[in-house]
């Protein structure tokens, strides 16, 4: 979601890109990375520190656009390896259907999801994450937290556009919201 | 999923139509509508006849694009109440999660959902209805059918760009799959 | 979940539900009643007021044990009938899998769900509501209150158990957790 | 579900089992073992060979009883373990809730689910493995096959109790149903 994402769109000049994003919804996926026990238990939430479509340089998730004819799935992959690095060895779920769907619109108030630029309807995935991230192209910091620290107010204070929802939804779907 | 979806980018002109479908995903939904009983057992499955993307007269369920500014269960009611009429009394599902994701491409081998207009993501849920139900717009009958009958061959002979597949998704996710 | 519960073991004496309980997990069911609107949007979630295991009267979501030959289903709306009264006229969900699963302990410091009794494993269902509650055989007053009014410090205070955590993970599986 | 798991009831005396098996619906999960590449689609479904409650020798998913005081994401771990052998390395999904319910009785014609012993009440998950399977306590062999194998008219043949269903329930939760 941060504002470099607009370089992916090589293929359209930017006043198309302007044109599209005033009149469809853009597809995007967002994903919630967690650590795991062997049972699946969710041990820590991985939250990026990266400029946001909003303007401030805040706590995120990964996310961005899906391209055309990029499948769900490897939009996913090339997210998460693009933020957590290539060496992250992120295990995309086999169901193709996100936990939640959120909406992110220009009006903050219409879903509490927020993106200035466009209306996008983004598909939201929990991923675990086995290997070692680095921050890479688009995140200034990946820091690991505990679900009880990933819904604190200190935490929240430090997220926007709906990211900190989007991390409560996922504890939830976890069974580990406080 | 028909032809006459393309009045509705009455904001775009035909030529900004087709340059946004071959350089964005759009966002589709795509309802199974059934019959329950009392405790939620499903009984029937509606099948829409209509034109379809692909050109063939075909049984489909219902489906249609996400418009600019619109949430995804209002892009639900909609096109539930344009397939069905106005007093079929679609019951939406309380969750923003669908219940699997279908990515129809115009190449019919990538992932088995069809559409040669453009890639679409769609959402997909079941979607109980407990009204009444008469072709309205865009459908040219509406037929309902067991369990057992919308997954067999001769209704599977009668679908095409993979919403026989849904069908059965929709089928497997209320565990009524044969 | 209420003690009125342990009259159901009507053909198990009481020594014999004792030895039970004390070596085999019991399948239970949970419902969290709500209300939606048209498109789906929970506007309210029921909360009854009853007796609970662990001797307080609190706050608490419809609940009870799945009998030896019944249906999940159909535990689900005799405990609902049971609890809201036959009038409520609840939607039982398509799907048979729940939406979360709490596994109650006598150990209130193993899961947060929390059982004196037994350890239980129930399977929770969001259960939209479209009928006339009234307190019948187990509750003594049924509230509706709005999903923020649900998840606030205060209604949080009036229930035990872990059933104020059920609803905050019912409402983010609705997506309208605040 | 092999009758070897009669031998867990250690500390119940055969005549309790057969009371309790007789009056209460035991907690029971199933597992459906899959390989998954890295972006999450199933490329293969584990079936076991294995005795069977029906007293036939068939392929099928691991699964077992749930114990008194054991998390259901603790029992998913011994019966993977158990019926894949200790280096299965079995990647238990974050969330606890199950992708379908399966609901076994004596009466075959109930639910199609199916075993002559018991009211069973099943939580099913869809399990991806990434270690090495070897045959251990209670499966004879582990056979690998591609999710078109796996809902073939062979691989039914050689299924019973109603786990050929569970299977193809398992890959249209994973989109992968053909």
């Amino acid at each position: 979601m941060s504002e470099q994402l607009d370089t992916e769109y090589g293929w359209l000049s930017d006043e198309e890109i302007e044109t599209v994003r005033g009149r469809l919804p853009i597809v995007y996926v967002d994903a919630v990375p967690v650590r795991i026990d062997e049972a699946g238990n969710v041990t820590h939430v991985g939250l990026l520190l990266r400029a946001m479509p909003d303007g401030t340089i805040s706590r995120a998730i990964v996310g961005g656009r899906v391209l055309w004819g990029e499948r769900v799935r490897d939009a996913l992959v090339r997210h998460l390896e693009k933020d957590l690095g290539s060496l992250a060895l992120p295990k995309i779920p086999p169901s193709p259907a996100p936990f939640t769907v959120a909406e992110y619109f220009p009006d903050p108030t219409k879903t509490g999801y927020y993106d200035p630029r466009q209306h996008a309807v983004s598909l939201v995935f929990l991923v675990p994450i086995e290997g070692i991230c680095e921050p890479s192209q688009s995140s200034l910091e990946i820091t690991w937290v505990t679900p009880a620290e990933a819904v604190s107010d200190e935490v929240i204070s430090e997220m926007t556009s709906g990211h900190d929802r989007l991390v409560r939804l996922a504890m939830a779907h976890a069974g580990t919201l406080p």
